[in-house]
């Protein structure tokens, strides 16, 4: 199992789509134990950067990328090519209805739910292998509130949460500003094998 | 005594110049604990926030709000006029040397020290009087290490430090997203009587 | 108008009970914008270390204090006396139930709910005046979820909220180490007037 | 390469020595590039859980854990033993002197340095292989500015720096409550090849 390839962000091509951070990327994707042969869903794929790292893990399995706008489905493209992730699948829609005739998965992340968390877990759950990984990653309350609530009440899961607060260290002159980024929470959920 | 007006950050008038947040105002002031004739000293006064709370709380005594860019020396005048704060003397220079002739202070703030922060904690101590508190605001690594060198070691001296990182909950949409602040450090030396 | 007097945490007696911290008893009673003549209704008041610093600051007005712990209610009681707050009323209850006849409050905190958040709000809103300030301490999810869900729905309320995280910097032989207290909501919701 | 197994705290056997937590573990060693033929050197290894995910990952590689208690060097045997990490050393001293005649190094990690850090980062700049990675985890004040001083003025090193804090999300009851572990510098400078 690999866990992270730690790719610098200035690295990805990314326009003006919101980036999960380096620190991000590799603490979802551990908490996602990522196996070299699994097939991962990532919900709500933005620029790619999370399915690049986790295809590259994965690198006898599939990532099939969902990202309902335009712009973010192109970058998944572009970065793909350029980190020679051949395993990446890029799906322009949303879910839950992108998520409709999708084989069964071993992981799945979800970084956007475009306000349809409750339908859009319900389905990860029939995706998702006994023994299989979810992985939300919440910058909102009500994310974070209702994967908590939801999950929590299923006995097949065991539930970690945690909120990670990086703040970068920047030299500017001589000296070492404290610069912060927002504060992201992940709730990693195991199914039962 | 009074210890912060909370006073909300979009009633400043700021141009560029970068301003202490809301909530650090708040605990800054209270860690300085000013009293109403207190003499107040603010280095590095930027738009001069802090020192208009400060003048208002000190009401029968004077707040001296020293600042080197000439553009938040203006910005100072402009909000002590708009907040009736008229204990509120700016003065445009960089200490230490825009310390020289100024009276014996019951409070010192130290907001901006433009590399010159040893020196700088040097005057202060001159001119403190006994009792009298020296708060020193970080956001580089260097003004904390530096300030907590040289003041642990100053026996007349007893300091609490603390980093306080603010989370704003804005609402977007139907979500309350989480945007950080960058941490900042505060610094409170209490000098003996 | 006062705002929070910095009292340091070690002065307030406090048994096993656990206490609101310093900076954000603070923060607290900034946001709460306490007059000299306020009425106060601090709900799950603990040790009482806010409910003794609201009282404190609402110096011709009162604190209704409400514990349903025992040990809670006795230490109130105990550290009205030391502070000379006289006029802090302990109340042994649980809301809302013990909320039913006080009087009409200018400003009501919650820092604890027992599983009853929804109705504690209800009743709140009933007793807090036009103008009044409502704020909530959460160290949940779901009081935060809950209560934001509630409040940003009132149209009469403006609402902002906010975490606040504090490390404590400790002397620890040559070292300053850096000892995480754990964060802190605060949801601070204005009635309109 | 691999980066971080994410093996759960619980599972180390720890006593009474402090341990470096999973997400930290995660981010140091992803940030450490750890490939599977490494030499790595972990100076004050505690547990040795740092040392024992390393040695996982540098699976054909080595890696000499240096602790000067007796009690965490007993500690990292039972545990390179309990997860099958025969190519973990220890070694029972303190650094610089315990690094004499060790052999250079793909990957140095500091967690602790007994207040002897600049002779340490001096001893070890001369065992780290051109293209090697130096990582220093920072609990206090003292290691993050010491670090940045010495590592940011040698300029065959290119030196990134950021502060994690993690906040643990406990099921209480029927709430989820926010617990902050201690926030951590990772100092993380890259040698040129």
């Amino acid at each position: 199992m690999k866990h992270g390839l730690g790719i610098p962000d200035s690295e990805f091509v990314r326009g003006d789509i919101p980036m999960t951070k380096q620190e991000i990327r590799i603490l979802t994707l551990a908490k996602a134990k990522i196996g070299s042969a699994d097939t991962v869903i990532d919900i709500g794929a933005g620029t790619g950067s999370l399915s690049i790292e986790a295809a590259l893990l994965a690198e006898q399995g599939r990532v099939i990328a969902i990202e309902r706008e335009p712009e973010g489905f192109d970058l998944i493209k572009v970065n793909a090519t350029k980190f020679k992730a051949a395993n990446v699948e890029a799906v322009l829609g949303a879910a839950p209805e992108a998520l409709e005739g999708l084989p069964a998965a071993d992981v799945i992340m979800i970084g956007g739910s475009g306000g349809k968390l409750p339908e859009i877990l319900r389905c990860a759950d029939k995706l998702l292998k006994p023994g299989g990984r979810l992985i939300v990653t919440a910058v909102t309350v009500e994310t974070l509130s209702t994967t908590l609530n939801i999950m929590r009440q299923r006995s097949e899961y065991s539930v970690e949460a945690c909120c990670i607060q990086v703040t970068r260290i920047q030299q500017v002159g001589a000296s070492n500003m404290f610069k912060a980024l927002n504060p992201i929470y992940i709730i990693a959920c195991s199914k039962k094998g």
